[in-house]
């Protein structure tokens, strides 16, 4: 047992505001993207994207960042390191997180990139389409990271994404290292089967000896361990991990341990409108049911309960309180 | 009968972006803000009331940059004057505008302004409070005007907002000159009743002698006139002005010319989320029908399909293609 936390959970991410617009099939097509995934973007491409899509609305956004605002809003205690400019963006990005109860640690401003943006396309469906230029947040580097905050945090959480750019991937290692020197524990998000599949040596070697807690959906597993379906990757990853969160859309979720393997189902929803968001919220609820003491069923609902509220209007960010929620 | 215009409406405004978010009345109060109302405030107040507002979304506005939208939303064709900042929010206000095909002619940014921010507390009951940092748009003066535009459009729409700075009060009437000129009309909208208070004898002046088509609610004429009552408000008009649409909230709005007055019904709403924009996509549906040969009645009823719209949601401007909304 470690000495008591200041923080139940600290995130590490890429610090981006999301620019949302609604858009048909079509249009995703006719710009070569792969509906449902992410894609990072060079700044160029970013400005002719942004030319050609509709009206948007700009909301903060960041995996990781998006985690710890749903973790504030069940009641946890919630730190977020990540990069932004000197910008309206960055001003955004700071805002939005202080105002929910997350305590922000930004590292310093340098070089002459903008805050991140992803550019987000939601479709009739509610699917969404993300272009990322990542900006100033993929200068995060281990110089960056608050080791107190890391030290003093149950639990680190980190988002695969980080692992596109060398210098936050080396940021990640760094911030991992510090958590478990301090007795913590740490959790990775894997964030989009493309990502996974751009770093798939690494992600199988952080889970085997870096990663207490891991969070995933069934397409990121699949492509993690290179199988064709659900049942498989949850074969792989429990002989791998010491505890898994694996979500599946509509077929809820199952958590993983060496031990069993418990399914949690999702929460109804009436309408779903835009599924940005919904594995950072479902993870939110796990780590602060995790944190704050619950059984993993209960840490399953918990997520469940945050990712339905999430995918039920625009925007990655819960629109209530999630504690309010919480009715068991 | 004037020469064939290229342009049906073109709007000269404050070009702000809107920083959205929920607040409890007792937030309003606490903060010393009069709810409904829109006030200015200077960029330390701006910094301050933004720090303790909660989660925000952003969203170009602007009330005749709105309007603007509107128009084009109809299908009609319309062009936007108004001065912003070379940052973030400077791209988003532009962007928003061509995205739904507004010609967009900004002028040239100049000194050290940020692009301004209108910060919207909207209540429970779907009131909004405004708080204005004009920034760059107030530097908006009678050079950025691009003449050829406003010489080559049915109408020029004015927001009585910009009144509140000396030089973009001066470009208002350098625009309505130009637009007299060259024989189209102007259009005039008094935006809010403290706006009025603050300028009713210009106010009272421009009616009689240079506005064509007044817009305005209840509360505006009621200031204007110094009446108490929407009738009386209604009579005091009628003799001053060629053309008006007074808007009265969910009692729908009255046509004013000196011929007699014409009722028209608000469109029912399932449920008004926030009455952001009401006004300015009530005069958008009215100057989309003038400027295409509709009677007045039905200028009036495509201005109230424009409101019903835009309080349905969270935020001034349409969300759907406003040309669909219209059966008859």
């Amino acid at each position: 047992m470690s000495v008591p936390a200041t923080y139940d959970v600290v995130g590490v991410g890429n610090s981006l505001v999301d620019v949302i617009a609604h858009a048909e099939d079509h249009f995703i097509e006719s710009e070569g993207l792969v509906k449902g995934s992410m894609a990072l973007i060079e700044s160029d491409r970013a400005v002719s994207l942004y030319r050609s899509m509709g009206t948007a609305v700009e909301m903060s956004g960041g995996s990781a960042a998006n985690t710890m605002c749903g973790v504030a809003s069940f009641g946890g205690r919630a730190a977020y390191i990540g990069k932004v400019a000197d910008d309206d963006l960055g001003s955004v990005f700071a805002h939005d997180l202080r105002a929910v109860g997350v305590v922000f640690r930004p590292g310093n401003p340098e070089g002459e990139m903008r805050t991140g943006r992803c550019l987000i396309l939601v479709s009739p469906d509610a699917q969404r389409t993300m272009s990322t230029y990542l900006g100033m947040s993929s200068w995060l580097h281990p110089g960056d990271l608050d080791e107190t905050v890391i030290a003093d945090a149950q639990v680190t959480y980190l988002e695969g994404y980080l692992f596109d750019r060398p210098e936050a991937k080396e940021a990640f290692r760094a911030a991992a290292s510090t958590a478990h020197s301090a007795g913590r524990r740490v959790a990775l998000s894997l964030s989009d089967s493309f990502c996974v599949d751009r770093h798939r040596d690494d992600f199988r070697g952080l889970v085997r000896d870096e990663v207490d807690v891991l969070f995933g959906n069934a397409d990121e597993l699949c492509s993690l361990y290179e199988v064709g379906s659900f049942e498989e990757a949850v074969r792989a990853v429990r002989r791998e991990c010491h505890l898994a969160a694996v979500t599946n859309g509509k077929d809820g979720s199952v958590i993983v341990t060496p031990d069993g393997v418990i399914r949690v189902s999702a929460e109804p929803v009436a309408r779903v409108v835009d599924t940005t968001g919904a594995g950072d919220l479902f993870a939110s609820g796990f780590l602060h049911g995790l944190t704050s003491g619950r059984s993993l069923a209960d840490c399953g609902r918990l997520g469940s309960i945050a990712a339905a509220e999430v995918i039920s209007h625009v925007g990655p960010r819960p629109l209530v309180e999630l504690r309010r929620l919480v009715t068991f």
